[in-house]
């Protein structure tokens, strides 16, 4: 795995720099994006476009996230094709030889489902998906401590410094003495950043993420609440806005969820008992 | 459908609003982001997290991104379900019975053979899916008419200004006068603003897209730069930056690419002969 500044991670573009109607040349370093094929039992999961980094841990977090693995234990392998000479492919074997049938049948019965159904009752069916309740009011966090979790974020986001096109998440393990920086990932796909992050500790054997915060450099759409949900994490906060759908999941989950976070000020929308005002 | 600012676009939700560690009491406005399932000749085809507005604009510029439809007179029927009582679906039939097969093969192949064949083979596989090339050197655009482009886009965005929650795609006539904003959508998401964009042309009947600017709120990956391709666009610019492998389309289809156009400045990627410096 290369680290996230890696040489897989931007190119240089031939660039025009317009300012005031003035061009100069200059080679401007531009994110990579490609696509990833997500390989199960030797049958095609999914496509995912991606920034080439950390692939595999990529894989592991999409793959929980999809209900088809718990844990490394679910795993009887998980690797990066270009071991072999095949770029921009993962490879996952399941030990259970049932678990990609069942997976793929709930999915198309939710994606076939979903509608007509809208409203409050997709959001029954998500439910019934079986995302985990929270540990109500752990853990616990000073309002004070919140304000320069952005800041430390983008000191750490190498690419973004480059390029300036990626998402970033962060995980930051929460304790009594405040939230440290335990693991950031950047990419192209928001989701992805997420699943990076998700990936890492499910290949580490551990989840739930008890007593952690996941910081996200854009917005909270329902996708990511689901995914931090499903991976246990109880406060998640975005610079960006939630989304009506983001803040219902969080509540229903029991979940901290605060928004805007940035210029010494943010919005609490739900779970407020994890943050001491 | 309602207007981009209609109540279907976002709720108040009770928000505790923390400044320097005392908090206020406030209804926040909350972009309302929900399913939208589309179905196509009584099969469910997919379902995407939207804003619920436009939906069957939506709805069009996805047929036709998918392309399952070239225009209007591919559709037998288009509706919103909603007015049959059933919330979040658009129902399509298409005049060509077969088309919904065919399109379902091309596109697992596609997922299929994606990768291992990825890199510059995809690409390859993503032009052999047929995007048009734009003409060359049409229309032009004086540098200085491109910095107040902005501007304007954020002046009619009335759901950002509400709840900072959503993306924008907009669209611009060009002429030698300068460029005129036609069309704006705002979405949760952003491949959904620029589906309504061109949804809303495919269902005048008003493609290919010549002459126009498509201006975007956020960053241009390769499937926004795709999407705009299919639909005849020949510059695209983004607020944000954009991704290798969107530059690597727009080079190929002869699309002009402007990143980061803000603060009176941009960078011109690709196609630069249509920008007058």
């Amino acid at each position: 795995m290369s680290p996230p500044d890696g040489p897989n991670a931007f190119e240089s573009w031939p660039t025009s720099h317009v300012v005031e109607g003035k061009a100069q040349q200059l080679p401007d370093p531009v994110v990579i994006e490609e696509p990833l094929e997500i390989r199960v039992d030797a049958q095609p999961l999914l496509v995912t476009m991606r920034t080439p980094d950390h692939d595999v841990e990529l894989a592991a977090g999409l793959l929980y996230g999809e209900g088809l693995i718990d844990g490394p234990g679910d795993l009887a392998q998980l690797r990066d094709a270009s071991q072999c000479g095949v770029e921009n492919r993962v490879e996952a074997r399941l030990r259970d030889p049932g678990a990609l049938a069942r997976a793929r049948a709930a999915r198309s019965f939710f994606a076939s489902s979903a509608c007509g159904v809208c409203g409050k009752t997709t959001i029954e069916s998500i439910f019934a998906t079986g995302l985990p309740l929270l540990e109500p009011g752990q853990p616990r966090l000073a309002a004070a401590r919140l304000e320069s979790l952005p800041e430390r974020m983008r000191a750490a986001q190498a690419l973004f410094a480059k390029t300036g096109g990626l998402h970033a998440a962060a995980l930051f393990e929460v304790s009594e003495a405040g939230a440290e920086l335990a693991l950031l990932r950047e990419d192209v796909g928001r989701h992805n950043a997420v699943d990076k992050v998700i990936g890492a500790r499910v290949l580490a054997g551990r989840l739930p993420l008890r007593d952690t915060l996941l910081l996200l450099s854009g917005r909270a759409g329902f996708e990511i609440v689901q995914k931090a949900a499903r991976a246990g994490v109880p406060i998640v906060a975005a610079v960006g806005a939630p989304s009506s759908l983001a803040l219902r999941t969080a509540e229903r989950v029991g979940m901290t969820l605060i928004g805007f976070l940035r210029n010494g000020r943010f919005n609490l929308y739900t779970g407020p008992e994890r943050i001491a005002l």
